[in-house]
């Protein structure tokens, strides 16, 4: 009788926790219970440590598949389930070589490289050519064929460091890396060599996905470090002729079957209405996926864990979400937006942590009118977390299919200074990661998820 | 005449720098310059790399103080000079022996100590005795002389994880390091372990200074770190009569001559009215200082290096101080003070980075009414470079002796959340330090500066 009476009392305290205290006061449970009992971190520690660098279709992205199934599972969701996604699988081989050659200052240079993913390989031997500097794509049209045929094509241009925001810098770079290797290839290039895409000045190559276009031959391209572009680039200074030999044996193979992985805890009044956050489980091969994006994932499992932790029963149904093939092709967020159309799930937000571990500041949110208003209205509940930062913006590269259903999409925020220091590279390791400030990016996105569930959107 | 000519003009360029240009500009100008051409990073590096910890009076210090000071002279500041200081010298010693003893459940366990700063060592051979947790005076107090005398006093009160600024959490704890041994002497206590000043939990004991008081007797006391507290704690539930043994040689030595460290560019209007931006220069010995406080240092300099570089003429005199024995003493702080009020340098403001090299939030702001709302007026500037949390709060250590002459004072307020992983351990080093954030802390306080200059307070 008596423990009838409590399993009562614990169904009515757990069911009216959500309604019975203020905002303010689940908010500050919720930062507690990811500041006290945090999960993420260790959970990280294993998808870091123990798996590593998962690429899609790799064993260890298949690892990570049933491991991070694993942990939900263990943290008693409602429901974990895998979505089967057919993935492409790119691998790097075990050859990289790079070489400035025989220049007049310094002769023969070893030169730390990492084939751009998707990239083909050089084949054994490798190439070897005259290598050319250009700023960006309309100096290299301004070239022409004669001068650019037969040759390697080096991007160099840098991040711009004046701008705060690093993705703004990042995003005035990257094309070089993405479209690069195609329109070199237009103009007769044999290979691509482009600078990482990093503000900071060291020795360490920046992987990332690059492009082909039927029609445009498909030629090798490789990034090198900050330190190298800058040397090369001042070698080609005096010497203009200099020639660049690299060798890669990275290739496209066939697709194979990968999957999403979700938890769920289902929504007691609308459990076919969902709120999803996530990450993507898939990172590049080179690191340990460490930030990129093992954080957005593990924060994403922690949001759900916290919920159960304080008994907070969800109206909507909420899920969390590893994202596969984010990296190179965007399979997985593809495919999840496909499934949550066939299957009537109408998603209201859609939450993505995919800019790293870092101290959040707040959110960056893809909405427009009262939709908007509703959001800002709830940014000075986040003011005692100093993550009231909330501004316009994009939510996220896997969760971006959600937009043809009308869901609101909202990106974690966090602070962006050292990010692209590690991104898709081999120094984005577990050591790079803060626990406090990965435990307040999921608090964040718990917050904002009692939020959008509690007030509807 | 022509040179003539180009002469007068960049005077006249010079010059009009500050008015010619809206605040906008100026200030991102301040920021390009820090994060294009920035210097801060290097200087660093040749601190912590190449000097390491800096204890007050120690060889390393010295070499500090000369360093910072041919810095300042390479970067043609107006005046650079070194003010005459007497500094305690405390000396660790080369053993820090630590062991719990033969408890039952894991016999003898080595543990990594080390001995509180200003702490008298154990001598040769150690102190052993039973050991007894407690979580604060008051529960010390509560056990009363027969329960204390003869024993080890083990203060294990952690730092509250879930207090967002962590200088906070901090603060609630930082009694039992400071105050422990005193009140433990009074009750009769041999010795006092501490608990790490840490949120973070691993195996890195961190110190700072502890204080003994006249007519109490002075007792040894040590910290170790989060992990080894744990351990302790749980093995004394098994086991409450456990000892524990540690063995320090650690003294304090006599006075010894040291420096401020001043470089200044004289104001061009009120060169006898001051602004100063400042940190300290002395370190604990066991890390390199790199946050504590070196960022502060290379920062300070920094905000004139932009002053000099973008040609601006400030109209009061700024100066950057590297204060000497802030960490176990604040003698530094005390004579700079003493001899502004002697010579009649009216400083109408300080600036203290002692937070950490981390990105910038904002400012913390000792001053009231029209002066604090003037202040609080120009937070808008600081939005483009979220820094604009512009709180009510202390200046800084080493500047708070200027009080007395009425400055406002003003500390830099960087994110909290990785500080004190680090602060006062062998792991405040360099790697820990991002240039971008590093970067970005000078500017901050370089566009306050110019600002404090500008429009006076």
């Amino acid at each position: 009788m008596m423990h009838r009476l409590i399993t009562i009392l614990l169904f009515l305290t757990t069911s009216l926790f959500s309604y019975a205290q203020s905002d303010e006061v689940v908010i500050r449970k919720i930062y507690n219970e990811a500041l006290t009992n945090g999960r993420s971190y260790d959970v990280l520690a294993y998808l870091s440590n123990q798996i590593g660098g998962r690429l899609a279709g790799s064993p260890q992205a298949a690892a990570a598949v049933e491991y991070t199934r694993q942990v939900m599972l263990d943290f008693g969701f409602d429901t974990v389930f895998l979505q089967p996604v057919m993935v492409p699988r790119w691998v790097r081989g075990e050859v990289e070589k790079g070489r400035i050659v025989n220049s007049k200052k310094i002769g023969s240079v070893k030169v730390n490289i990492c084939a751009l993913g998707n990239s083909i390989g050089t084949g054994i031997g490798g190439i070897s050519a005259q290598i050319i500097e250009v700023q960006n794509f309309e100096e290299l049209v301004s070239l022409g064929e004669s001068e650019v045929k037969g040759k390697i094509v080096f991007y160099n241009r840098p991040l711009d460091p004046t701008l705060i925001n690093t993705f703004r810098a990042y995003g005035g770079a990257v094309n070089q890396r993405g479209g690069g290797p195609v329109q070199a290839a237009k103009l007769g290039a044999v290979g691509v060599v482009v600078r990482s895409m990093t503000l900071s000045k060291d020795d360490v190559p920046h992987t990332g996905a690059t492009h082909y276009q039927d029609g445009v031959p498909e030629i090798p391209a490789v990034a090198i470090s900050t330190n190298d572009a800058d040397l090369l680039s001042s070698l080609l200074k005096d010497d203009p002729g200099l020639s660049f030999y690299f060798e890669t044996h990275c290739k496209m193979m066939p697709d194979v079957l990968s999957y999403n992985v979700v938890g769920e805890i289902t929504g007691s009044k609308n459990p076919d209405e969902y709120i999803v956050v996530g990450g993507h489980l898939d990172s590049w091969d080179n690191g340990d996926g460490a930030h990129d994006d093992g954080a957005g994932c593990v924060q994403a499992i922690e949001v759900l864990r916290i919920f159960k932790a304080l008994g907070m029963t969800p109206v909507h149904s909420i899920r969390a979400v590893m994202f596969m093939n984010e990296e190179n092709g965007l399979r997985g967020g593809t495919r999840y937006a496909e499934l949550a159309e066939k299957n009537n799930e109408k998603h209201i937000a859609g939450i993505e942590s995919d800019r790293g571990g870092f101290t959040p500041r707040g959110f960056t949110i893809d909405a427009e009118g009262e939709t908007l208003d509703k959001i800002m209205s709830w940014k000075s509940l986040f003011t005692p977390y100093n993550a009231d930062d909330f501004l316009k913006g994009g939510g996220g590269a896997d969760i971006g299919p959600l937009r043809s259903q009308g869901s609101v999409l909202i990106g974690l925020y966090p602070d962006s200074q050292r990010y692209f220091d590690y991104h898709h590279s081999a120094i984005d390791t577990f050591d790079k990661v803060n626990k406090r400030e990965l435990e307040m990016g999921a608090a964040a996105m718990a917050a904002l998820v009692y939020l959008i569930d509690h007030y509807g959107l």
